[in-house]
């Protein structure tokens, strides 16, 4: 989790990794042991070595110990699931949530595919519900007072009134709380069971400024619907941040490289939007190309600085993030070399 | 801003700097020009290079823009300001409000030396309440409904119930919130007027972990009365964090040494209690012994392989953070050499 700077449906209220290490104890290339910082909740003293070290993939050095911050277990939740016509009412509700200032706990959002498979293949609880097959917001209240929660809700609902909203779901307590959130927790997973022997999913995010979530995933979507496959989308909207899965047999190279164009596509269109090729699960291999195109080799570079400052060997999770160069050393010039 | 990580009376809610810095534009040692990221709220592509260069203190590179998130701002607020018997007391009360996960805009801390000064020498809207001569602290509240905040003043006051309250200071619309506010913002500029001529002010501040705060207060003002000079105390109490302020005839080389070695005192029981020596003000030249205190060898040695790799002939803000090499090159071993 540190090592990718993970994040998820809570992110929206809390933020992501980075934004809970206080400090980490780090075992570096030559073997030292170093920890970031002591232990104040807020501090600016020296290099913000914590937060070098979270999202680096390990590449910078073995995260061995970790100091967290602690956040408050809200009194009061709640959650409410509500369908739209379209991607574009669902996102544009969600961004009118947003900037409305109310502390919503998540905000969600699932298209229709997803709705239709939480419908028939969710668990038994989720499938009491008889879901609307449409785009949905799946969102989460907490507070400190049961009033503050209800006053949050029936003021999203006000909100949401001007976007065509198509059906509600309200839980009226605990149960429904968790059946209702259940559908949103499910969906990888049903998505997966449904996946034939021999087919492969070919799971992936990207996150974009919010104004441009609406239109990234419709044409996502569109691209995924023309290749004639299973293609579906998941979103936490509230972070601009999206996963799209696609579902097809790997054994059909044809089929597999039209997959690889359109992932490819996605990626270079969240840029376009000044976006970012990886909201929450890092680079890894699969992307290291994205990265050069996302950042510009002078970012790149002033990156590889930093690691071959720690790393000198490249011996740590070598390959992951950038390649290893060949002579395990960046020169620090010339720049504009060929990454 | 960017370059000290800094932060004030915001910072309980909202966090500091670094959490609200989506991209940096940075002039290198070399000339390079590099952007941190595009304009995703959240990724986790590549190495934080933002985070790095925020609190460096410019000694990484030069920042010529800077990308920030926006919050909405609050429809409603409220402010209340309540005094107590003791330091102790106050600080009890704090760490109980914080862990009620009440959503409070800021909880700051002033002593009773601060009190007693805005009572004699605030602005005119400040003088007239009759303020409470004890430890007070002032809470800020937010929100998008008006229930929502009465509600969060009303549980405040059941929870501060049992810890000796003396006297409440409730605003009743805007004016008075803003005369309340006001005696906490006016703190440092009241003090600084009554400096007589020839004097000096050495204000610093650090963190220690909240449960902490309490002690290392009531100690550095016991030190601070013993020196028979001004001295005053103002918290971000909600962070761990508080301000010292030591008035005294810097013409007075005996007592001029007295101040300092308090000063220091206070900064290694900070570090003894594993908080900071900087909690919003960053290194500069005065701390960058407290710094090595703080962190030791080894990560400071860390940090310098970053600032060498980054600016190899250390001519980025030279001085700050760290004393300059005399050959200006930091050799990677042998560790533990003295710093």
């Amino acid at each position: 989790m540190v090592s990718t700077n993970c994040s998820g449906t809570n992110a929206f209220r809390y933020g992501t990794m980075k934004d809970w290490v206080i400090n980490l104890t780090i075992v570096l290339a030559d073997g030292q042991i170093i920890k970031t910082r002591r232990r104040p909740r807020k501090t600016s003293a020296g290099y913000n070595l914590t937060s070098l070290f979270v999202g680096a993939e390990g590449t910078l050095g073995i995260v061995t110990e970790v100091t967290l911050k602690l956040a408050v277990i809200p009194k009061e939740t709640g959650v409410a699931v509500v369908s739209f016509a379209s991607i574009a009412d669902a996102a544009s509700a969600a961004s009118k949530l947003i900037r409305s200032g109310i502390s919503l706990a998540a905000i969600e959002l699932m298209d229709d595919v997803q709705m239709r498979i939480i419908n028939r293949h969710g668990s038994e609880a989720v499938r009491k519900i008889q879901w609307d097959e449409n785009p949905s917001l799946f969102l989460k209240f907490s507070g400190p007072t049961k009033e503050g929660v209800d006053g949050d809700i029936s003021q999203v609902r006000n909100i949401i009134e001007s976007n065509n909203p198509q059906k509600y779901f309200f839980a009226n307590n605990k149960d429904e709380e968790s059946s209702l959130w259940a559908a949103r927790k499910e969906a990888l997973w049903t998505m997966t069971s449904l996946k034939p022997e021999g087919h492969t999913i070919w799971s992936t995010d990207v996150a974009v400024p919010i104004s441009r979530l609406a239109e990234i995933v419709d044409i996502s979507k569109k691209e995924g619907k023309e290749l004639g496959i299973f293609a579906s989308v998941v979103g936490h909207v509230g972070d601009g941040n999206f996963h799209e899965a696609l579902m097809y047999d790997a054994k059909d190279p044809a089929l597999h490289a039209s997959v690889e164009k359109a992932i490819h596509r996605m990626m270079d269109r969240a840029l376009e939007m000044e976006g970012t090729v990886s909201g929450e699960h890092a680079i890894g291999m699969g992307k290291m190309h994205c990265l050069v195109n996302e950042l510009g080799p002078d970012t790149i570079h002033t990156m590889k600085l930093v690691k071959q400052a720690l790393d000198p060997k490249w011996i740590m999770n070598p390959g992951k993030v950038f390649t290893v160069p060949e002579d395990s050393n960046v020169s620090p010039a010339p720049r504009h070399m060929g990454f």
